[in-house]
């Protein structure tokens, strides 16, 4: 079976007495989220399937609105712009919408993020979510979130959980045909989180954070350790979000992301995201904690910093960190728009 | 027992037979060592036995030269500076000397480097095996390599491979006592090879190896994957150094030190000796190896780089990197000057 087959198949089954015609057009959001536990090896490249469990919060207003239409010809326009058919990015587009794609049909879309796209902001999680959610629109298959999540994994593994505000884990599931691996809210809040998102850069990647990945599971030994230490990571960030302990989340997040990024630098050939902006916002993070402060990191697979603190301390790290960009992901519960 | 009796057992073990009285004074030198499988862990922190065993390059006239003579009073100069005792250093090089002292005994200690101290060029271990000879002369013990080597490993781990020139391997060894964990030398010889030293900044690290290393191994998930990595890469590495493949080397030992740097990074606290300057430096070898160039980096715990590559291309590292200092390790083999 062919990759596109085994998807469509896949698709088939989530659908399955649903609407396969769509009409008119539908309009999404979702959020980008940051994982706290990070999605970090694949066990199905095909069905993006993951090694482990992983943990995010969704960061309320950054994220990505999608409008999809029928229309007479395929269309992308991103931020405004058309995008020609060849980029890496239409292509990936393109090859999951032919999944629900009626013989005959063609899409335009459109679609903007409030984040730089590519730059480790977690765009490919938000972009699929708020895809497969105006998708649901247009063919009026009223999904609920973990069939959402299931459909928006076969975008990008992390948008699974971007189908969700708030906390979200995606558990890893063990079937072989991908139907129990899907993300689900927590039901637990904490209005007082804050994160605050430093771009270092909003340069494109010079890797795709899914082929860091690959590379990384294909030949980093140190790899061996990261699914032990992910399980752990993640049920004592379930732990610490159950008992609004702050210093244990931010340690275990920050350890986690630092985790990833070793894995990566012990690959072949050597992944490395950093750029000096990252080494200096790593060095202040860790001389604003020794001098007392509660304030954690975390990355994705990209030389952005994001920051980890409370209500409390957003002023200081104002100061500290004059360009960051504060989220409070519990102001904004709304869900996926749909 | 307490670490220095348990030490100075040791030494009584090496040392039997051999006289416990020093005369006049002794003079010797020994060269800084390049791990390209680094000793990474240890098994026994009180006689530095170390968790796998490890593989260098001694870098010819890099080194330490150390004068030690029976004086009235301790005094010890470090480049020609009187050192105050209650300095890490100076405590740490008493300490070392304490196993050796009879009673009433006092040493004066001359020593030089012709590289940075504490700057991660591995000047402790070039000091312990240059030190550890000066004390053969001047106790007029006549010790073969394998005995230096297992007493300058008590004052430094990684100073057990400085007792030799060329290509060295520590073998971890099994015994509690520590007897089998010494250095050998290498016969093969390899005269085109090549390493060029970065000295990114000669400034004292902000945390010294040892700790770095304890932390690494007491915190890091990662590290627990770490023992298995080293042992294939020294398997590895022996056989490269057999067929002189140079692709095969210089790939190892990269991968083998980022990912020491991996574990530290890995460690809580997070462990990150890399400045930007470092950064500029890895990302520099990378792009001329993508460029075709057969070069390849290595780094101890510091923020330093050692370049490896072949006579051949010599002129081309000295055009991309102007301030390298060359060492040529198979120019000069004379041993340690003992």
């Amino acid at each position: 079976m062919t990759a596109e087959s085994e998807q469509a198949a896949f698709v088939r089954a989530v659908l399955e007495g649903r609407g396969r015609q769509p009409a008119g057009m539908a309009t999404a959001s979702a959020p980008a989220n940051l994982a706290l536990c990070k999605y970090w090896g694949k066990r199905d490249a095909t069905l993006n399937l993951p090694v482990t469990g992983s943990l995010s919060v969704s960061l309320g207003p950054l994220g990505t609105t999608t409008r999809v239409a029928v229309a007479a010809r395929d269309r992308l326009l991103l931020e405004g712009r058309r995008l020609p058919a060849r980029s890496p990015f239409a292509q990936r587009l393109w090859r999951f919408l032919d999944l629900f794609r009626p013989p005959g049909v063609c899409f335009h879309v459109e679609t903007t993020n409030s984040v730089a796209t590519a730059a480790g902001i977690a765009s490919s999680a938000s972009g699929f979510a708020a895809l497969t959610a105006a998708l649901d629109k247009l063919f009026d298959w009223h999904l609920e979130g973990r069939d959402l999540s299931l459909l928006a994994r076969l975008g990008s593994g992390s948008a699974c959980r971007s189908v969700y505000h708030g906390f979200v884990e995606w558990l890893a599931g063990s079937r072989d045909d991908g139907r129990d691996s899907y993300a689900v809210a927590l039901r637990q809040r904490w209005p007082a989180l804050r994160v605050g998102v430093l771009t270092i850069t909003d340069a494109p990647k010079p890797l795709a954070s899914r082929d860091a990945m690959a590379r990384t599971v294909a030949s980093s030994a140190l790899y061996r350790a990261w699914p032990e230490q992910a399980a752990e990571d993640l049920q004592v960030l379930k732990q610490a979000i159950a008992e609004h302990n702050f210093v244990t989340l931010g340690r275990t997040a920050e350890s986690n992301a630092l985790a990833m990024h070793a894995t990566m630098v012990s690959a072949w050939p050597p992944v490395l995201y950093w750029q000096p902006g990252t080494l200096e916002a790593m060095r202040r993070v860790w001389a604003l904690r020794q001098a007392g402060m509660a304030l954690y990191l975390s990355m994705d697979a990209g030389p952005n910093v994001k920051l980890l603190f409370l209500a409390g301390d957003e002023q200081a790290v104002s100061e500290a960190f004059p360009t960051v960009r504060m989220v409070a992901p519990f102001d904004d519960e709304a869900g996926v728009d749909c």
